[in-house]
């Protein structure tokens, strides 16, 4: 649920919504090669609907840009779109991708926000394309960078869902002060990653919840103190860890008796914050914690806050996490890098197991 | 839970703890009859181990005032501390009663902030009993009220816990605009009246739900714009009763299924704030729901608020529920009135179904 609608998250960060970019611009041809991008016309498993579109390069209309992607992530939220179990159903024909980065390659006349060269992040959808042609406004311009190398720029087409996820749960609740800790479950997601690594950079201890085996180095070098395997003991095995230190926030996407563990596990006046609800199981709770140990309890979700929040708390929080991604602080893994001729392939492997990160639309060398 | 520790609560309002009344004053002997006081020297039945005692009255030390005791309730968690089910066992030889109202019958020299004939609240616990002798920090002194009549005189002596109670958990949590929904359980209760007193006073509308058939003209009497009987079908029965608005807050006692059927109730954005559970039991409740409706579940407990909250939010809080209890507007039912003497009727009264509000002792006609 906490990567819900992201195709409009960037719009709403400007302020816009119901941006398009193609389908109107009919007529002048442009110079070079046709350009490609994924589309679909019913909804359905990604590796079967979606196709490889080709059409001439659109003109701009004034006010518009076009601009070259460089990269953009294939996140499930994408896939739970395309399979119409998303809530909100595509309007069909429909072009998929809802993050990503790219660099202005033309801007029409009477744009001024924008100039040809610069890096902005992808904020209009139908990001899984080699370009897109859309109003100035939906885009969002990036700082100048200096030179930054194709592993930054691949990080920072993760940067609108993920890394703000984090940082706005680790920030928003509670004040969590340098040397207290915090718990998360699903600990080896993108978003568990991005956590642990928020909180080393701010001195807050994490212990970090897994489902399995053999992932505790792997979490362990991104910054983990202590990596745990969930399981009914769960609540005694955090007091171990911590050696009985309070856990003043705990994260949450799993639900169910994960949720309920780490409802356990609070110290005094602590807040668990739930996600998403990968479970699929309700929770059971002695609700005599939420007095006797004022806990609290909150859900979290990117879209609402895209809505909610000032532009001034939107750029604050940009403002947190970009230079943490240009500077190597915040990092996801990345599984693998397809082309949109691979797009098949591309969401066959986001939806294995045994990846090892992101999945990247990359639709030429970086 | 919600009422635990209120011998120490007006201590705590006045920066004080561990403040005794007796026992401490030999040799001088005053004017005048014997003293009655409650008082156990062993943890039981109340009815079976609270015992009429009498003394010579004490002598004044310096700082030390004497109070008449003009009325005391019988709240719960009495009854659970000389139980010896409180959480913390009291020290024996004990004196039961938590709060209380009384007049200053003399000052000893040095004493400034009480006068002789002041109405005070009782601070210093003990409060089943014809007198006290305590420290003058250990009286609230009342503001002016002019003339007072015996009921207001009762209704004070009730202030210091479920008023504060009801008032707390309607302001404390999130804003409730006029003309607004909440929603509570076990509304029949001295807090379940309280806040639906202080509701009407504010324009918010009240959904109020109880365990059987029989309380709708009593609460609507009180003001209550919605009675309903609590059962699987509560959350669509609310959403019936106030025509689909929302509820921004719910509050409840009982916990269990009363806590999830709340849950289930709420507006987006709506809060749950739980001050006890009744029922003993967990609940289950579907976790999505923190996150697509924004659900917030706290927890009250008017021990902690004492202990932690500012002298000026205490003073702006007893502010805030005197002057409705002097002018009528907050007004708990009472069952019936005991003198000391009478204490074994009124502890057993004090625990019987059909009553109709609270147990007062009443040392003496008022």
């Amino acid at each position: 649920m906490n990567n819900i609608a992201k195709t409009a998250l960037l719009a709403f960060l400007l302020g816009l919504s119901g941006l398009a970019s193609a389908g109107h611009h009919e007529g002048l041809m442009h110079e070079g090669t046709q350009v490609k991008h994924i589309g679909y016309s019913q909804m359905g498993d990604p590796a079967a609907v979606l196709e490889v579109k080709t059409e001439a390069p659109l003109a701009l209309s004034p006010g518009e840009v076009r601009v070259k992607v460089l990269a953009s992530p294939i996140n499930p939220s994408d896939l739970l779109q395309i399979a119409g179990n998303y809530g909100v159903d595509p309007v069909l024909p429909a072009r998929p991708g809802s993050e990503g980065i790219g660099r202005v390659t033309e801007i029409s006349e009477g744009v001024q926000a924008l100039k040809v060269g610069q890096l902005v992040l992808l904020a209009s959808g139908n990001t899984w394309a080699e370009e897109l042609v859309a109003p100035a406004a939906g885009f969002l311009p990036l700082p100048d960078l200096g030179p930054v190398g194709a592993d930054v720029i691949e990080q920072l087409a993760m940067a609108a869902v993920n890394p703000l996820t984090a940082l706005l749960m680790l920030t928003t609740y509670t004040d969590v002060a340098e040397g207290q800790w915090i718990a998360q479950s699903a600990a080896n997601s993108a978003v568990g990653g991005y956590v642990i690594q928020l909180a080393k950079q701010r001195g807050i201890k994490t212990v970090n919840i897994v489902r399995r085996e053999g992932l505790a180095e792997e979490l362990m070098a991104k910054g983990a103190d202590v990596v745990l395997i969930d399981g009914p003991n769960l609540a005694a095995d955090i007091a171990k860890a911590t050696n009985n230190e309070p856990i003043v926030l705990a994260l949450d996407p799993v639900g169910g008796d994960t949720f309920a563990r780490l409802y356990d596990s609070l110290g005094y006046g602590g807040t668990l914050v739930t996600f998403g609800v990968l479970s699929g199981r309700p929770a059971t709770l002695n609700t005599g914690m939420l007095i006797g140990n004022d806990t609290r309890l909150r859900g979290f979700w990117l879209y609402k806050w895209y809505q909610t929040a000032s532009m001034q708390e939107k750029q604050a929080a940009f403002g947190q996490v970009i230079p943490l991604i240009v500077n190597g602080t915040l990092k996801a893994d990345i599984d693998s890098r397809y082309t949109i001729d691979e797009i098949k392939q591309a969401v066959t492997r986001s939806k294995q197991g045994g990846r090892n990160g992101k999945v990247l639309i990359v639709p030429s060398p970086l």
